[in-house]
């Protein structure tokens, strides 16, 4: 293609995906995404409490690196709120392999939800609907 | 069971599982084990070129969780091998996972390895043989 992208240590797909949310952090604000939250105030009451400026540059990497999208819900004071693009939210199977694999291997861990492909919280009007469709 | 363990930061079976390999090595240095890797000098030249320090680091906390087990192979100097634990093996479903995001995320990227768990390098005695048996 001529547009050879220069990796930052190999052209592994595992390497260059921990270059991005290879850390203790990154992966669980993801998994908050898919669980529904969606602002600043609502992932830093995770029960990991995550430090508010380790949060403020995941989201801000997070950003630059397409996983996350920011949209301003609130002007004064300016707030926004956060969702997956389709490149984050196809981190769900990663997130998936490491609760099963947790759950088999680290006595007394659990899903926090049981299931984030389903957890999303469908807006009201549809709720019910969704149910009767399942 | 009474013995209830503290978890360092939730019992988030995700989290729990980023605090043993959530970072950018611990992952790649399984990788190679999954690959067919054993000594520390065939770990520290994988394309990545993991820092020794790192290296030596990582394979001690990886022990100490259970996720790769350590045998002498040599006395004078002492030198030792090592392999995946049953734990660790299971860490493949993760890492197929991150290939397959990177791969459909990050252009240009590859699998090292078509598939981890047919590239164990052969004894050398079989390799000519291995090869045409594919």
């Amino acid at each position: 293609m001529g547009t050879a992208k220069p990796f930052l240590r190999s052209p592994c797909a595992i390497a260059n995906s921990l270059d991005i949310v290879g850390d203790k952090w990154s992966l669980l604000v993801v998994r908050d995404l898919l669980h529904g939250k969606r602002t600043y105030g609502e992932l830093a009451k995770s029960p990991e409490r995550i430090p508010t400026n380790i949060l403020a540059e995941r989201l801000k990497r997070l950003a630059a690196a397409g996983i996350i999208a920011s949209t301003p819900y609130q002007e004064h004071p300016l707030r926004h709120q956060y969702t997956l693009t389709r490149k984050g939210a196809e981190l769900g199977s990663v997130l998936l392999a490491f609760v099963r694999w947790g759950k088999d291997h680290i006595p007394g861990t659990v899903a926090l939800s049981q299931s984030p492909a389903t957890s999303r919280i469908p807006p009201k009007k549809n709720r019910s609907r969704a149910r009767r469709a399942e």
